[in-house]
């Protein structure tokens, strides 16, 4: 998507892959700084910081710092060393481990002397897939929007929460694929932007859709329902961290209650993520997937622009306060109006369907 | 309730009337520190700066205003020009007016050598009016509170959003005072605190719990949802701003998205407020309560203490980000489970009946 008016990706790789670029989004919205990475040390640094952050972006980055793992040093026993170090940057993203663990497999039956070009054809292939999927989520998504506009002939309200779009993936984000796929068809659209307390995620969204020109407004976490029984938002489209095979969602904290206020306004509320996001093996979210409970600074400490222009971070209460900060939430599949998918748009019931066939 | 172990009011007269003291809570929870009044303008700024806020706090001030005018000149012309202003310190506090009005129609009837000793006296009066109807509230609540200890026989997990404690009234406070209650008669209790943006009143409802030594929590707004369906929320409590008479209860924006979730989790949801909260010509809140929409700049901006301890305000987005910032939101009666008021608990049934008795 378009920063400063130039299509630009979250990664990209350069000198015939010596090293990667990333944008440090540790600094977004406040400044836009690229940074090249030439050590897979920088990598695993760069994800340890959330200098790239979002699921898919932390696993094609993996998959570079494995490159360039093997560009120092090729043999088994550097290379698995760097990948153990690599796959464990960040605790939770199960796209890390599997984005390092598809380079092992690729890599390790190869001649050492091999492994330097296969590497970087692999790490290259995985970023153009992420590009694939998430432009297909894109097409297959804005075909519920384009229903909606054809219906009102108005633009069209959507509301989202957290950062679910390019800055978490390569380029078209997951949640924000749709949206961009009907602004570029000339669909008008309007984003309300959920903040997304405690981490302010929902700022990435604001920035990277005015970036792109896509009309947009930030609003609290708690304004979303009143938006909804004002007749302000037509769909919801949230991103995914993980979803059952009967369609329960785990997504960011707080997506549950924009669901629950959803079904009661009757708006269709969307979850877009790959396809490889479902759990088959799960099917109650609520009793299955664990939510990882992080720390209580996250919301104790607020990042932003102080009065002499410099990022810097205030604590809204003392430390010493008990802070709880769940980080995810399971919403049930009946609030659950589709799931949008590179492969198609699955209800919930569609995807048990899926399951049959699956397991057939 | 207790700051630093001392029994404290949020406003009290001082020299017999000549001035009044309150705790400048633009500087909670940051620094405790007392303010003297002694001009009737002063308390027109600490309305308007929200030095005192919650709608009976600034009826009380607004009422104490009037009174420093009376003393500076109680001719009938001073006395109306001066109630103009203070009447108008704020939009929205509908009880700044009716205070504002009360001392009005006490005094203007009488000849002005006798105004000065009448507005104290009323404006006293009013202040512990204020006093006992909160401290009703709480012993009314905590029955509610009570019944679920003797089943639970475990600490009572209680969420609130927004600030409805003592710091919005005199003292006891509309939502915290059922938990005051409870606290002094040793039932455990544990509360949830929603940070309650955009302006994180939330951050002085924690303040003032753990000044009165009240076990809570701080959480995001978004993280309700999941307590509850993780078991963690035995009950709701919130305070109004308005209430119809079929039960439609106004509160700050973000109540709904808890009353949904209280709901869909079999968790009781109440509102805790003075009788007079109920707008006995409004039926549906929804179509007929006016929300207002306060300044973007509330959402784009935080307050917090700096990396060299000072009170210090960050910007979280460009202040040309669009930002819609409705302050409060409607909860259908639907959801509400019961109004807790000085006069006893009301389902928004009983409510109705009322209703029937008044307009017989």
């Amino acid at each position: 998507m378009k920063v400063n008016g130039i299509p630009t990706r979250t990664i990209r790789s350069i000198d015939g892959g010596r090293a990667v670029e990333i944008i440090d989004q540790t600094l977004l919205p406040y400044r836009f700084e690229r940074r090249t990475l030439t050590d897979w040390r920088d990598c695993v640094e760069a994800i340890a910081e959330m200098r790239v952050r979002g699921a898919p972006l932390i696993g094609i980055t993996g998959a570079w710092a494995v490159a360039l793992a093997v560009r120092e040093d090729s043999s088994n026993a550097a290379l698995l060393k760097a990948a153990e170090v690599i796959a464990h940057a960040r605790p939770t993203a199960v796209n890390l481990s599997w984005a390092v663990q598809r380079m092992l497999a690729s890599l390790l039956p190869r001649d050492p002397g091999m492994r330097v070009e296969a590497a970087v054809k692999l790490a290259e292939a995985m970023t153009q897939e992420d590009v694939a999927t998430c432009r297909a989520i894109g097409e297959v998504g804005v075909g519920v929007i384009a229903e909606l506009y054809t219906r009102l002939r108005r633009p069209v309200n959507i509301l989202t929460h957290c950062n679910a779009g390019w800055l978490a993936t390569v380029d078209y984000g997951t949640a924000l694929a749709p949206i961009y796929a009907a602004f570029e068809r000339g669909i008008p659209v309007h984003v309300w932007v959920d903040e997304t307390r405690p981490r302010n995620q929902g700022l990435l969204t604001a920035w990277e859709l005015g970036q792109h020109g896509v009309p947009h407004t930030i609003i609290a976490d708690n304004a979303g329902g009143e938006l909804m029984q004002q007749g302000e938002v037509d769909i919801v489209i949230v991103g995914a961290d993980r979803i059952t095979r009967r369609g329960d969602v785990a997504n960011k904290i707080g997506t549950y209650l924009k669901a629950l206020a959803a079904k009661d306004n009757d708006i269709p509320f969307y979850a877009a993520a790959p396809y490889s996001t479902i759990d088959w093996k799960m099917v109650d979210g609520k009793r299955e997937i664990p939510i990882e409970n992080r720390a209580s600074s996250e919301l104790l400490t607020v990042r932003g622009i102080d009065s002499s222009g410099k990022v810097s971070v205030v604590q809204i209460a003392p430390l010493e306060e008990a802070a709880a900060n769940p980080a995810f939430d399971v919403t049930h599949n009946r609030f659950v109006t589709g799931i949008i998918t590179e492969r198609g748009v699955f209800t919930p019931t569609a995807l048990a369907a899926a399951y049959q066939d699956l397991s057939a």
